[in-house]
C-alpha cells in the first residue's frame, strides 16, 4: 500500500473551507442475535445520525488493509491521510505519547515494567507483583529525584499504570536499535541492554547505567526494586497536516494516546475535555477557527473491549444526542467514522471494515440510515482509510485537478 | 499491486485453527439467456452452498486485477497469498509442474513442440500434424534413451500431449534467459537458441546441443522429426505457507499442474485423488491434521471452456452435494471461490471478478445466497485475490494487532 495520491501542488493553501472528523473510536461491529442480527451502530437509535447519513456518500473503510486489525495509532494515522504501514509509531513512542509526554524530535522511549529482583539478582517477578498505582508513582517520584544524569542527557521516568512506566532520555544522537531487558520468564537475570546497529551504542550505554542506577536506588525496596524494558523507539517528526495539506488542525480528545498521534501530525490541543459533552463544548469554541477538527469518543471502543454490547449502543446514542451541536458549526465536510472495529461480540480489536460517512453538499446519497449494511451498499465502496483524507479535501474544495 | 500487508512478526505461529480452500477452478460465470439470465453458479441448485453463503462474509474477487485475465498458475498463486505479479511462474516451468515434475530449484525448463522438418531443414509442419499421444509418447521414449548427456548436466524429456513435450535441464547454473527456436511460421528455418544475458550462455550450448542431437537421432522418422521450443523458465524457490504464515499446508488435486503450483507454495500432496469424491474422502482423511487445505475442482472450468452451460451448472452442483462433508470437518475458516472467471458463453479464461464466501464465526452474513448477485452485495466487497489469505488468517485467528 502507497500513501495517498496526492502531489502537494494539488492542495489549494488558501482555502477557508472546514472540515470535522469524529472518531468513535472501534466503531465497526458484529451482528448480535439478541439484536436481530443488527449490529451496534445498527441497533443503536440515531436519528441524527441517519438523518444525516441520508445526505451523506457512505462506504466501508479498511484502516490499513483487508485482514489487518489496526491498533489505535495505525488505525487513526490512516483517517489523518499518513500510511500507517510507512510511518510506523514505536511502542515506546506510542507509550509516551499515551501518558501525555511532549515528545521532541530524536527522543528516545521505551515501556518499563516494575519488577522484583531477588537476591542474586534473578527476576523473581516480571510485574512486581502488580503495584497499585500510588506504589508505582511513588517509586517513580523517588527516582525522578535521585537519578544522576548523563552528560548531556536527560532521562526521565513517568508512571502509566500498576507496573508499568514510559522511560524518557532526551539528547543529541540517540538510537533505538536496542535489544529488551525483559527475558520474558521468571527465575534468569534480566538481559542486557545492547545496541543492534552503530549509532545506538550511546543509548545503549545510558540505558545500561539508568537500570543499574535504577536496582541501587530501589534496592531497599522490598518488591519494586528494578525494572525490565523493552519497546526502544526514537521520535521521528512527520510532515504535518499544515505542511501536507495546508491545514491548520485541533484536537479535542479526552485520552492522552488520542492527543499524542493528533500532535504527531501537527494539530493542536487547546484544552483537554473530560467527558463527551465537553469534547463537542471545546469543539464548539476551538473548531470553527481552523481548517480541521478531530474529535475523539472512547466510549465504543471501552464497552465493544468488555464484551457490552448495550453500553456500545448507549455509548454511539450518547454521540448522536450532541450531533445537532457540531452540525450548528456548518463545517463543509464532516465525517464520522472509527479507527477500526471492536465488535462486542469479539471484544478485541478486529479486521472489520468500518462504516463511514461523509456529508458535503457534493455527497452521492444512497440512504438506509447509518450502519454497516447502508454503508456497505454506498457510494464510496470499500476503500483503504488512507484515502478518506483525499476524499474529505475534495469535498472541501482544497484539491486542484489532476493534470491539464 | 503489492503483495499483502503480513509483516512476519504479525503471524501467530503456535495456533491450532483450520482453513479450508476450496477453489472451483473458473468458477465465475456470465448471465445466460436460457437461464432467465442467470449466470452457471446462480442456475445450479446449491442448497448447501446457499445456506453456508447466508453465514458467511460475502464478496467479489479481482484474481489479478482489474481487466486482467489470469492463468491458472498466477490465479491459485493468489488464493495462496502470493501477489503473481511478483512471483512470477515461466510458461516452461507451468508445463513442468502440468506434467507433474517435481522441480529442483535451479531447474530450466521449456515447452517444446514435435515439429516436421522437410528435407531442407525448414519447418514443414509446427505441430507434426498433431500426433496421438502414443507417437509422441515413443518418439519421447526413443529420444530419452539415447540421448548423449552435456558433461555435469542431465537432459530428459516428459511427453505431455499430442505434439507438447517439456525438456528439463538440471545442473548448476542455469540460466533461463535465452530467445525461442519457434519462428511461429512454416517454409522457413527454426531459429538459434541464443543467451540473451551473461548467465545463459551454458544453457543456450546445452538447448542448442539437445536440439541437434533430436534432428540426428529422429532423422528417419517421416514426420516426428524435431522440436521447436520456447517459454524457457527456470524454478526459483518460494518462500512457503509453512515460512510465511506458519501454515502446514495439504492440496488435494487431480491434475498435476494445481499439484503443481501448490507444491511451489510448500503444500504437501499426499495422494492423488481420481475423482471429485476421491478429493473430499482424501480432505476428509488428510485434512484435519493440518492448518491448511486446498481442494481442487477442475470441472467448472472444463465445461466453460466447452461452452458447456448445463455442464457446468451440474459441476457446480456435484460439488454443493459433497460440501456436507467437508463442513463435518468443522473447519475454523472455510472458502468457497474460483482462481478466475470460465463464462460457458465466452468459453475461455476471462477476467471477471470472482464470487467468494468465506464463513467463519466471525463473519458478516448479506444473505441472498451464493452467486455473482449476492456476493457484489457482500460485506468483502471487491478485493485484489492475495487479500484473501490476510482475511482467512484474520478469521483463524492467526495474525496478530498491527502496530500498538
Amino acid at each position: 500500500m502507497t500513501d495517498l495520491i496526492l502531489p502537494d501542488d494539488q492542495v489549494h493553501r488558501g482555502h477557508d473551507t472546514r472540515i470535522v472528523l469524529v472518531v468513535l473510536d472501534g466503531l465497526g461491529g458484529l451482528p448480535h442475535a439478541d439484536a436481530g442480527g443488527r449490529t451496534e451502530l445498527e441497533a443503536a437509535r440515531t436519528p441524527n445520525l441517519d438523518a444525516l447519513a441520508d445526505r451523506s456518500s457512505l462506504g466501508m473503510i479498511d484502516p490499513v488493509g483487508p485482514g489487518i486489525t489496526p491498533g489505535s495509532g495505525p488505525g487513526h494515522l490512516s483517517l489523518f491521510g499518513y500510511d500507517p504501514t510507512k510511518y510506523i509509531i514505536g511502542r515506546g513512542v506510542l507509550s509516551a505519547l499515551g501518558v501525555g509526554i511532549d515528545l521532541h524530535a530524536g527522543d528516545l522511549a521505551a515501556r518499563l515494567n516494575l519488577a522484583t529482583f531477588d537476591e542474586k539478582g534473578l527476576v523473581a517477578d516480571r510485574r512486581a507483583g502488580r503495584p497499585s498505582d500510588t506504589q508505582g508513582r511513588r517509586v517513580v517520584d523517588k527516582l525522578n529525584s535521585s537519578l544522576r544524569q548523563p552528560e548531556g542527557f536527560e532521562v526521565s521516568l513517568t508512571h502509566e499504570k500498576e507496573h508499568r512506566v514510559v522511560l524518557l532520555v532526551r539528547g543529541e544522537g540517540l538510537g533505538a536499535e536496542l535489544t529488551d531487558t525483559d527475558p520474558l520468564e521468571e527465575g534468569v537475570p534480566d538481559l542486557d541492554c545492547r545496541a543492534t546497529a552503530p549509532g545506538s551504542e550511546r543509548s545503549a550505554e545510558i540505558v545500561r547505567d539508568f537500570l543499574a542506577q535504577a536496582r541501587e536506588i530501589l534496592a531497599d525496596e522490598p518488591a519494586l526494586n528494578g525494572f525490565l524494558a523493552r519497546g526502544f523507539a526514537t521520535y521521528e517528526r512527520i510532515p504535518t497536516l499544515q505542511e501536507r495539506f495546508g491545514l491548520s488542525a485541533v484536537a479535542l480528545a479526552k485520552y492522552p494516546m488520542y492527543r499524542g498521534v493528533a500532535k504527531l501530525v501537527g494539530m493542536e490541543v487547546p484544552a483537554i475535555p473530560l467527558n463527551v459533552e465537553q469534547t463537542v463544548a471545546l469543539y464548539q469554541k476551538n473548531g470553527p477557527a481552523r481548517a480541521f477538527s478531530f474529535l475523539h469518543f472512547k466510549d465504543t471502543d471501552t464497552k465493544g473491549h468488555d464484551g457490552d454490547f448495550d453500553g456500545k449502543v448507549d455509548a454511539i446514542e450518547e454521540i448522536d444526542a450532541l450531533l445537532p451541536r457540531i452540525l450548528d458549526t456548518e463545517p463543509d465536510v464532516l465525517m464520522v467514522t472509527g479507527d477500526h472495529s471492536t465488535p462486542a461480540v469479539y471484544k478485541e480489536h478486529s479486521w472489520h471494515a468500518v462504516p463511514v460517512l461523509l456529508a458535503s453538499r457534493w455527497a452521492r446519497p444512497t440512504g438506509g440510515g447509518f450502519g454497516e449494511s447502508a454503508c456497505r451498499r454506498g457510494d464510496l465502496g470499500r476503500f483503504r482509510g488512507t484515502d478518506l483524507m483525499a476524499l474529505a479535501l475534495a469535498h472541501a474544495g482544497r484539491l486542484v485537478k489532476f493534470g491539464a
